[in-house]
């Protein structure tokens, strides 16, 4: 039994088992009220998912609560936050406490007032200009126009940059406070009425808010690298990021009702054309408000921000199945557990089709029917919401035995976006794997057609080795994959089912972290009779069955050499290249360790093809060599001022050259600073890296 | 044959076959000549070593040989430095320029002159103190005894800090250039006669001088973590610590008989009683020197420096045995090959040993009659005296799959310092398995006695588990096992005979690192007869052999723990946890965590005991668990600033507290900055690591 592989029939009884109408059912429950991390709605779902996974007939090994005692920020109900405009000190117009209550779900009494977590509190005020989306060359461009922003407070709409760098960027050009609002151009294809937005359509109600974490690190932010964990937390006073990770100034989201309010009085000039949006009117960018407009030209705009900041116990739920021949080796799995409201499809509708997955794996457990080859592991992390807290927690505690052990993670958050297409995330290696699963599942819309080739209709590119495939996109730090991927280097893929692009435009969907985000939502809108959850379900499923029975583990590792050579491309033509050569960088090194890289690996398949089954000892040496190809390319010295970030293929980027992300970033700063010694030195990371890819597929003796 | 243990007459034959005879002349040849890093003396001996591990009867499977292009020192031939005394601007005194030429082996045309590597060239001039050891409390000593230490000269003797520190330290406090010389005291129990000295004893003569490295960090400093090699290269410009890890001020080393009319001549006050020396005079700490002495009191010293900067390929020549089993375990072996001068102790009594080993297991290996479980890797280092470079480079180069696969190394550098007993160093895991080996070698003085029991006899200690056993040592970074402890947390280990401390107190053997460490000193004076070499070939053998060939990894996980609580004891009791507690920081979570992992290391040794010796994958995963025990103490983020540094229980410290360093340094620091954040910090930090490994023992699901 040392040597046996998967069996193809109990993963089709796998697939045959699970129900559109269980995933329904379970998401009628999660949904059922709002549970934002570590409140009563929360804590009933910790509940809910250890007895799930208990459960004598459909439950794992075992199960158990681990809590994190971590930082969060919340409102205060007895100060609700909000924007005003203020003309001789009174307050002539405020926004909305909360959304219009349209399905009943918006009254409950636990729905969170919208805010943005870990603004600090302060009630800055100032004349109102319009920032676009808040990234630097937004304010830059104010700047350029004459605008002095000193004091001003600016409001921007979401998209283009993250939550927190808003504030941020505001900041540095002497902004006082910032306004959040979501443009019906950007997440409603224009609709702004009543009459075509929830509950009459899927679109965003004008009263509806986008909470968020405004946090500028993944993790608990007091407790950066070590678990917040019970014995460690004397530490923690000693131990924050003193100041940092939050945003610099008072910051408030506000409904697209109200943003019109504010936006179409403004004074100045006409923003430029790519800055306007749909709350039909012509946008200007202040400052302050125009005159014969519905407020005196006098009035400032503030903001008024009563955030606390809490220590709160938050949870992660793990479920185990041991591994029958390789305990020791792990399939991890997860999703986030808490919402911002009642979060039917943020995080729920992943949690129904987890919970699904689970039963039916149980219940083949539980009857004997099955045990698999390695360990698997499933976390409900708690307090993502907030900054991926939970599942970054836990790959701090468990640092050294995930990184020695862990084959891959397996990410469902939001599981169905809309019901048109699979959408995957991950590294190369999954490629191989989501590619042969998803070739098994069939879509909702019709038996006859694959989820796989009904992506690649939807999502391809050309492969140099395979043609048209679907094409996988990367992995940024969205969700609970980040620390898997950027900390600890495990191979790891995000699963969705997705939008048709021919037929909308929504930055996400749109009842995205509002109170509007029900069952009711997405029972009527987001996809009726649960088909694409079941399909998620399969798919996930799949993959999580072959890397867990799979005697060699499913991963192509030569699938890297694709993306490192597109990475390479980039930098090796036009500009980019002519300004190495000036420099004198060569690109030759670089070069010579891509072509190492691609022949071991094209080498070690090779070798895989002549193993023998029956030696227990060459098939996990062959397995160890792909599991630990992705923690090759981890330098933890590459990139010291970026928590978590250790991947050098993956790390985070502010350029926006399709390149090496070291590499883009020093190479977009030396065009201003001429710092090319930065460039040389990320290039070289770069080489060590690929080097040591290599280094781990080839002949180890 | 999966499950094949190691074979204990196998064991026997190749004690057996080792010579004492073999070692002698591999020694004589080792020595021939002066083989300083990559002067010619070295290249022959890369052939020579490619020669014996590729020889058809009793070499190794393959050998190669690795290139760095690494930033050495040298003198300049044709500017010798010196130490003179300037009157008038007319140097009235100069120190030697080479060593006396007792045995014709010090006239050789190769020998290189006495100097202080990567001391920057320069010529400053100023008055005479005498300084100690350097230490940053001496030159305070002075500085409290009313000196103005600005622009001075400092005469130290070497001992109690560091090479660099001596010359950083005194550049904290003005100091304008520092001469080191070694006191008959600290070398010669007080001898300090031409006839009382080598060839008449193995006393140092009075021209001797200790060559060393005056370096920060170990590594090639302009490649901090990535290999200096090939493709990485170019980057080197951007690279280099920048201005760092070089000494900061000129420094040169003297022989006694010059210091002695340095100091002898000095004004000033008596210095402490600690500081006088076997000189033969009252040593005064200046500044300058005395009236009616030797030199006018208006004379100055100049140090002068003309050493140079240079890039040179420095190889690794390595050698590998291709395990049967595992070939994807390493076990590793190594020595340094460059020396000095002639080196005939150190480094070539270690590499004499290590061939030795490498033919009899070569021979065995031709022979058909063994081949190990899992695969052996042999290093011959280059370029350790300039700072450990060869093997830091290697572990730059292959750290993901060193640190992946490689379950121990073994280093032997000077094999022999005299010849009275073993000495050990290495991590908890390392005792077992080296008494294990001790246990079954004769002593050289008496074949019914074993170099465990002389061991004993000569360093012991009371072990709670054990009662009286032979005492093993701590590793600093005094040799080539620092990168592969400190950096990539392997296990390691350090062995050698040595001194009967009742016998002498010399610092260490008193030709190291002049030009009288020869062929003839070792033969005549250090180990007559090579049966102490043996002796050291024997252990260390036994213990490569067991580490290669043992079904069950033979390091015993539970020694940890021991290790741990005398760590933690320090810390537990007086001053030091009076001023925790005062400072509101509490011991217990460290309590805590040590108590999970003795009880996880207990456990983990029972569940071992239980194995089924049929099931590979099982007995891979506990060896598994036992090899990566060391890697949980790494923490990358532990300290920053510290090059190379990572393991949380070995790194290196600057406080005497004989606790964890960075609690340990955080604290003696706090003592005075109050900055008791950073000891909750440090301690915080070893509860991680220690969980960590709690978390690497326990049952893996
Ligand atoms: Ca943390
Ligand atoms: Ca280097
Ligand atoms: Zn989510
Ligand atoms: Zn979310
Ligand atoms: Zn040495
Ligand atoms: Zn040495």
């Amino acid at each position: 039994t040392v040597s046996r592989d998967l069996d193809e029939s109990l993963l089709q009884s796998f697939m045959d088992q699970v129900e559109s109408a269980k995933i329904q059912e379970n998401l009628k429950t999660l949904a059922s009220q709002p549970h934002m991390a570590t409140t009563e709605g929360d804590k009933e779902l910790v509940k809910l998912l250890l007895n799930r996974w208990q459960d004598p007939q459909t439950g794992l090994d075992s199960a158990s609560e681990d809590v994190y005692s971590v930082f969060l920020s919340f409102p205060d109900p007895q100060s609700p936050n909000s924007v005003t405009v203020v003309d001789n000190n009174n307050a002539i117009f405020s926004t909305r406490r909360s959304e219009k209550n349209v399905t009943a779900d918006q009254a409950h009494a636990e729905v969170v007032q919208p805010y943005a977590a870990y603004a600090p509190p302060g009630n800055p005020q100032g004349r109102l200009v319009y920032a676009n989306q808040g990234k630097r060359s937004d304010y830059q461009e104010l700047v350029t126009m004459g605008i002095n922003l000193n004091g001003t407070i600016a409001i921007t709409r979401y998209g283009g940059a993250g939550r927190a760098a808003k504030a941020v960027n505001g900041a540095e050009f002497g902004v006082a406070g910032v306004v959040v609002y979501t443009d019906p151009g950007d997440i409603n294809d224009g609709q702004a009425s009543e009459e075509k937005t929830y509950p009459n359509s899927w679109y965003m109600p004008p009263s509806g808010v986008e909470r968020g974490s405004y946090n500028e690190y993944f993790g608990d932010l007091l407790t950066p690298y070590y678990p917040a964990k019970g014995n460690m937390l004397l530490g923690r006073a000693g131990q924050g990021r003193a100041g940092s990770g939050i945003p610099p100034i008072p910051t408030q989201p506000i409904g697209f009702e109200d943003a019109k309010m504010l936006i179409c009085n403004l004074a100045g000039s006409v923003a430029p054309t790519a800055w306007q949006g749909s709350l039909g009117c012509s946008y200007n960018v202040g400052p302050g408000f125009r005159t014969a407009g519905q407020f005196p030209n006098t009035s400032n705009v503030q903001v008024n921000v009563y955030n606390q900041r809490v220590i709160k116990n938050s949870s992660n739920v793990m479920g185990f199945i041991r591994g029958s021949e390789e305990p020791d080796r792990y399939v991890l799995y997860g999703n986030h557990r808490d919402s911002w409201v009642h979060g039917a499809i943020d995080p729920s509708s992943g949690t129904a089709v987890m919970l699904e997955i689970t039963r039916v794996l149980g219940k083949m457990l539980k009857e004997g029917k099955w045990r698999p080859r390695r360990s698997i592991i499933f976390g409900s992390w708690g307090a993502e919401e907030f900054g991926l807290i939970g599942s970054t927690e836990y790959t701090e505690e468990f640092y050294s035995k995930l990184r020695a052990r862990s084959v891959a993670y397996i990410n469902v958050d939001i599981s169905v976006f809309a019901n048109a297409t699979l959408r995957a995330q991950g590294t190369p290696p999954a490629q191989s794997v989501i590619f042969a699963a998803t070739k098994q599942v069939q879509t909702p819309a019709s038996p006859s057609v694959s989820v796989y080739d009904n992506w690649k209709n939807h999502f391809n590119r050309i492969s140099p080795s395979y043609g048209v495939v679907p094409s996988i996109g990367s992995l940024g730090a969205g969700s609970d994959y980040a620390s898997f991927i950027h900390y600890l280097g495990i191979t790891s893929m995000d699963l969705a089912y997705t939008y048709d692009r021919n037929k909308t435009s929504a930055r996400i969907y749109p009842a995205y972290h509002t109170a509007f985000d029900t069952f009711d939502y997405a029972n009527r809108f987001i996809d009726p009779g649960f088909t694409s959850h079941q399909a998620v379900a399969r798919t996930a499923g799949n993959v999580l069955l072959r890397l867990a029975d799979s005697l060699i583990l499913p991963l192509n590792v030569s699938d890297y050499g694709e993306k490192l050579d597109e990475l390479y491309n980039v930098a090796a033509q036009g500009d980019f290249l002519a300004n190495l050569i000036a420099n004198k960088i060569s690109l030759d090194p670089l070069k010579v360790a891509l072509g190492r890289f691609k022949s071991a690996a094209a080498d070690f398949n090779q070798r895989i093809k002549k193993l023998k089954e029956e030696d227990p000892l060459q098939i996990r040496m062959v397995n160890d060599q792909i599991m630990l190809l992705e923690r090759a390319f981890l330098n933890p010295q590459a990139f010291p001022n970026k928590y978590h970030y250790s991947h050098v293929i993956w790390a985070s980027k502010s350029s926006n050259q399709a390149t090496f992300p070291g590499l883009a970033d020093a190479y977009t700063s030396a065009l201003e600073t001429k710092d090319w010694d930065q460039v040389q030195k990320h290039l070289t990371i770069v080489v060590q890296a690929v080097d040591s890819a290599a280094s781990t597929l080839e002949a180890v003796a």
